[in-house]
């Protein structure tokens, strides 16, 4: 497998940064990650968009064009051969001299095997917890997942997949993806404010008012568990079901009937945009 | 100069850590930070501790023992034949296949010339901003500088050196500092909660008793403005008066005379302690 430092190829294996590295001295970098099908990098000028958007919110000054770092994403594909991919690039807050002070950014792209979410997952949903936290700049994509990493024990331990952040009762976001719920009067529903604007969702909510009211809006934990149909979407996991929040199973406890033609009319929708 | 990785020498160029690293991927690592004077490092048992504590409290399980490391510390000294300097230790997530999951930690071990705080400084002291931020797990000494880092253009755009935290009002310290303030009844007073506690501070919180009362206790951002004295500890800078915060001068904006006696006072308790 090869990746790409600084535009220059390397064998993954000898993908190394220096240990001067702000990414490593202070956690400070950006990244995106994208999903290849059939060879094709699904939505890149959204995720390169919003790459460029993470960069230039850290302060930092990349040394690429988003014309550039497109291309070496198409070298990498070419190069490795992966029909199905997850792709990842990171710009760094570089070599910092001082171990504090931004300095030439370095930029790391990696290919990986992406495995989908078991189909089993997309029948009977997922179980999740709740954890009072917000996000720092929340609308940054960066490598600051310090919470995220430190709550996989807890997950564990409480037998459930992943955990949904809120802050004084209002949801905002998992991790690495985003939370759509469906209401009783079948309107789908998602938070607006202090998330990362996932680029699933982004998609989602251009394809969704043609089966429903779609609503940006603040959401409660309460409205959460009562509601009739619940799901993240991720780049990874495309559209997932949650069946249980904490202790309260959602409704019936398995894939909700809009979820399953949301999530159908996405697959539709991802296969045409690499026609 | 001359590095440790997982207890193995290294030329600090080829110091280097694969980009699968969780410090990398995730900004997932514990560290600590001690200075050499003489060449012997400083409270090196009270960093060994809250090195190992950081370590535990990620939920990491460290490959080496506390005394293993220590170990390194000395051979990195007598290597290195630095008699000034700061001495850097960090454990990693470790290479993590999924780029998610913690893995065997990685350790790290560096050496760095380091410079005092100028002699000016010492005398007029600092001007510092405060900014609302709750740092993320408060007391384990993580990578997690986004929010520092990040503010490091707006320090210089309004002309200061550092920021001070607060939140609702009640301030807990800076990124890399504790805070400590003389009131006009001469009692020395320092936050205690959701702070990093400082071995600098920890020390002086031993010294500083038979000079006058000290609290600690919650400080507002207006308590501080009215500080009678107002100074910074770190392992680096010692204790730094501050003679600004945001558009207040602390009193006559100079190094008030308690502050100079602790600084006096710390410096011969830091000769005496490796004696």
């Amino acid at each position: 497998m090869i990746a790409l430092i600084n535009g220059s190829f390397s064998n993954i294996e000898e993908a190394s940064l220096h240990v001067s590295d702000l990414s490593i001295q202070r956690g400070y970098a950006a990244f995106d990650f994208l999903r290849t099908l059939h060879s094709q990098p699904l939505f890149i000028d959204d995720h390169l968009d919003r790459f460029f958007r993470s960069v230039d919110l850290l302060r930092l000054k990349p040394g690429y064009s988003k014309q550039q770092v497109k291309e070496f994403i198409f070298q990498l594909i070419e190069e490795n051969k992966m029909e199905v991919s997850g792709i990842r690039m990171m710009m760094t807050g570089g070599f910092s001299p001082g171990g504090y002070e931004t300095a030439t950014p370095n930029l790391v792209i990696t290919q990986h095997v992406l495995t989908a979410p078991p189909t089993e997952d997309l029948k009977q949903g997922i179980d999740i917890i709740t954890h009072e936290y917000q996000r720092v700049l929340p609308e940054i994509k960066s490598t600051n997942y310090l919470m995220g990493v430190w709550l996989q024990q807890t997950i564990k331990e409480k037998g459930a997949t992943d955990v949904l952040y809120h802050q004084n009762n209002t949801v905002t976001e998992f991790p690495r993806s985003n939370i759509f719920m469906v209401n009783d009067k079948g309107e789908l529903l998602t938070p607006q404010k202090n998330i990362l604007e996932g680029i699933t969702r982004k998609k989602l909510l251009h394809i969704a008012p043609s089966f429903m009211p779609v609503i940006e809006k603040n959401i409660t934990v309460d409205e959460i568990k009562n509601a009739a149909e619940l799901f993240m979407t991720s780049t990874t996991k495309r559209i997932l079901p949650i069946s249980q929040v904490d202790d309260t199973m959602i409704a019936d406890g398995k894939a909700g009937p809009l979820t399953i033609a949301l999530h159908n009319a996405f697959l539709t929708f991802e296969k045409e945009s690499i026609k």
